[in-house]
């Protein structure tokens, strides 16, 4: 057994052909091979600025919510009032949709996004939206707040350089079956750009139950926070894939110490383009902010009334 | 594409042959294979008396606490004494150790036991410990008031048919890969012989991630909620293995909606004879219990103080 | 960092507690735990003899074939004669059988070994049936020539431990989310009690995968055949679930390198009373041996012909 | 339980309204979603010419041999003459790495796809290699004879669509959890654009199993042949991770009804710039073509000698 020291991720081929040489079984690695991501490079946690005097990472949970994706300018501008007066900070909804099939509707584009941004303006929030190519990441500057980028894209690494060069905040979501440092690594990808305004988003698992969509992984909250100074927040839309299990794994999100959650919300979820089933009405959505606010102190934290 | 009505738990044998049948793709069944255990048979919920006056199901969350194996009177005394003071209501531990390995500690069998008992009566508390044979049975009866399956046993149908003969409360365990379909369907095991005073327990799930020892399903929480009258219990401290996961896990499992809590506590878990890693200090236990008991009335629940 | 040498399995606690101790990060094992059952016990690798001059683990691959369940004395008369004459060695058949839900068909019991014996020594086959509780070993005995111990019950203890103290060869199959280092420990509970002639099982393990009941590990024979001395069997039956893609999946177990294949066959699956989706018609289990005897010389192996 | 027609892909949103409406339970799907690449859409199956007179999908088993990335003009020219010498048919080579770390060695670029195309010319060979972005497909296109897209971007999108503008052969890998569902809507996206010239490839999947790097699944090859009429290629050096376990699965693959295999192959492992762990010797890798040889006619295919 030889133990050695110094940075793997600058040795990276040197280890490998090590662990190719006869006679040599295994190698162990000890140290994390992430270090901007590293909760040593800033042991006191990040605290992220996304604009308008809000900022994530600090004593108040925020939360983002809103449809999945952006219809039309009377249903952005609806949910954005609703979820505004309930105490939301961010309009979430998207303009570009990842569809599995081909044939699924694939969003409005840049209309997606204008509509997006009046109706946050109107309701003093800010807006969070999916950014899915390196090519519309100028295009959507204006119009967005935090890029956010999706699980199939967690391991896109042209993607992750692009947004690395600008210093618009990112919302890096979890692969579907990544590994926690797979993530931190990925997130390494966007820091090592220059860009540190980086937020974690744990958005369920795959595993062998096939109740719900996903497995969410609540553990993964308190374990990112353990390895990194990133913001982690938790999305239990898609975690669930069922809007009645929403509400139970958002006050779960709380209590295991997230900093922020996304959540869908549609005034018509029947009718809803995409993800009808996970979307949460305005009301229950008003009702859960208030269960959220009887957890967060338990964990030293608070959300803020509208 | 035909379609069959009956209950398919009768016709097993019939469905099988048909899948076999030349022409047929697939046979996709609508209900669930279990009746005593599901939600339907008792819409109001289970409420499950355990000894004492204490019951589970109802208003209360109740927390059992106590080391992962009983190692000495003195041991056992004294985690008794302090988590009874903390507010728990039964003391865990165990005589029988299910361990890997052949060479590890297997318990100290029926003096564990006693042990066990004493401590928990001069404390004021009920006795859960795990049975892994029948051949236990009938000797353990006098020393619990709850036995324990663990998640290796899940599916040994022997030893669940065997405790559907008694009416003592058994806590079932999730097996490490079991849907929750087949968690339900071992209860009905236990159920159909006349025992329904059964709870489940769910304390993660073998997963693809190998930070934490296994990914615990806190969704497991409310949807076996939906699906079954039973109540549920949540095991951080197996759900996680590590004990500075436990509090938040804990705290996860009580805003998702959990009516019961089994947490490993030890006053100097770096001498436990098993599963120190993930026992908590009695004083910072106590410390949780607080947590929780701000969390409780957000799901409409409380949490006794002692 | 710090190294340790000494054995892990009689160091278990004080290990346990050494990751306890403040200031300990993580604790990580370079030896495996398991040595009966290691390949460094007997590096030429074991021959397990099973009578009637058959042996498994030497230049000959054994094959076991029959139904899931024994159902009648014509059902299984007729079986034995046909997987005789297409090459196989020994009769597979379940007289208990360990079924999800309580209402299924449990098996005929004594009565079925008695049937799977007289089947067996009228066409010159030996008997593999599988044993699901300590209470059923001596009366089995006289029946069988190999107990089977399923999936369900790789971590029954007290099942695997009662099998060490007799000479039967067991064949002990991997649990559906066993670890490798977990089947091999599990063996070890059966080797350390003096049985030796124990012979391993991959019969596939739960992914995320839904299209296949089983997702079959193929990787997992070479990888125990460099582990363990022991003997690799596989179960293509149980490892897909479907009758079209045992052939392909046993073909893949032979070129992988495997002892032994265990497959299930009926004469008339659309009325087996259980498993008949994945029971092959007996002439394409001869055409099945037929191609596996052109594959198995690629890995210096034969399968002989009645 | 209400029964619906037409063709999910195009209901796709009123689906999802129908499974957020009170009432609905669950909405369960009879058929599948891809039409272009169903097996139906050409029921004899497809062959793809990929070049100087190489076509895969018919009774010859295509290998594609070479090392994980371009080093030199030594390296590559090296192990083309040893893989073609040995029966390869196509020369692999990544001159764009994707690595999870932004530290590790990314590839030669543009220079990389030069040598590999030199060094393919000598040999008589064709090549492959990966794509990573929309943006670098029209310089690759001189250079390579298939494009590879690897399971990081299996659901990249924009890349799909890309693709399906040309008539450039494409090798899609399935994803590290995709189903193969998901991984036949990935070939849609490339199809639905009228490139038709699209390979399967199965490399592993991730699962709880930590010995080997993925889990290799073999079944998926004759199930995406049963699903899909298009060519299925297997990739047992990242679906093991290991040197040793590539040859039993290369075999397994070809027993399973591969139609190719992709292999790395390396003449100096120890000093690879990347996977030089899984990557074989030039002499073990002609002696594993030997093997396959033997293998190929019990599945009616044949591999040819050079």
């Amino acid at each position: 057994m030889i133990g050695v020291v110094g940075r793997s991720e600058q040795h990276q081929s040197e280890l490998e052909a090590l662990l190719a040489a006869p006679g040599v079984d295994e190698i162990i690695r000890i140290t994390h091979p992430f270090k901007l991501a590293s909760r040593n490079f800033r042991p006191e946690g990040s605290i992220v600025e996304l604009g308008k005097g809000v900022s994530i990472g600090g004593a108040e949970v925020i939360v983002a919510a809103g449809p999945c994706a952006v219809e039309s300018a009377e249903q952005i501008g609806e949910i954005a009032g609703r979820v505004a007066r309930a105490g939301a900070k961010l309009l979430r909804g998207g303009a570009f949709k990842p569809r599995s099939s081909p044939y699924s509707f694939q969003g409005l584009g840049e209309q997606g996004l204008k509509l997006l941004r009046e109706a946050a303006d109107k309701n003093g929030l800010l807006v969070v939206s999916e950014v899915m190519d390196p090519s519309q990441i100028e295009m959507m500057l204006p119009y967005v707040d935090v890029m956010q980028v999706g699980a199939r894209n967690m391991q896109n690494y042209h993607l992750l350089r692009a947004l690395g060069e600008s210093s618009k905040p990112v919302l890096l979501k979890r692969g579907m079956s990544a590994t926690i440092e797979e993530l931190l690594l990925s997130a390494e990808y966007i820091m090592s750009g220059g860009n540190y305004n980086v937020m974690l988003c744990e958005r369920g698992i795959r595993t062998f139950d096939t109740y719900m969509r996903n497995t969410m992984d609540i553990a993964a909250i308190p374990v990112i926070k353990h390895l990194s100074h990133l913001p982690v927040v938790a999305d239990p839309s898609h975690g669930t894939g069922r809007r009645d299990k929403v509400p139970p794994m958002a006050r779960a999100a709380v209590a295991a110490g997230a900093d922020g959650l996304l959540i869908e919300v549609h005034q018509d979820p029947e009718r809803a383009l995409s993800d009808g089933a996970q979307s949460m009405y305005p009301e229950h959505f008003a009702q859960l902010m208030d269960e959220m606010r009887v957890i967060a102190p338990a964990v030293g934290r608070r959300i803020a009334r509208p």
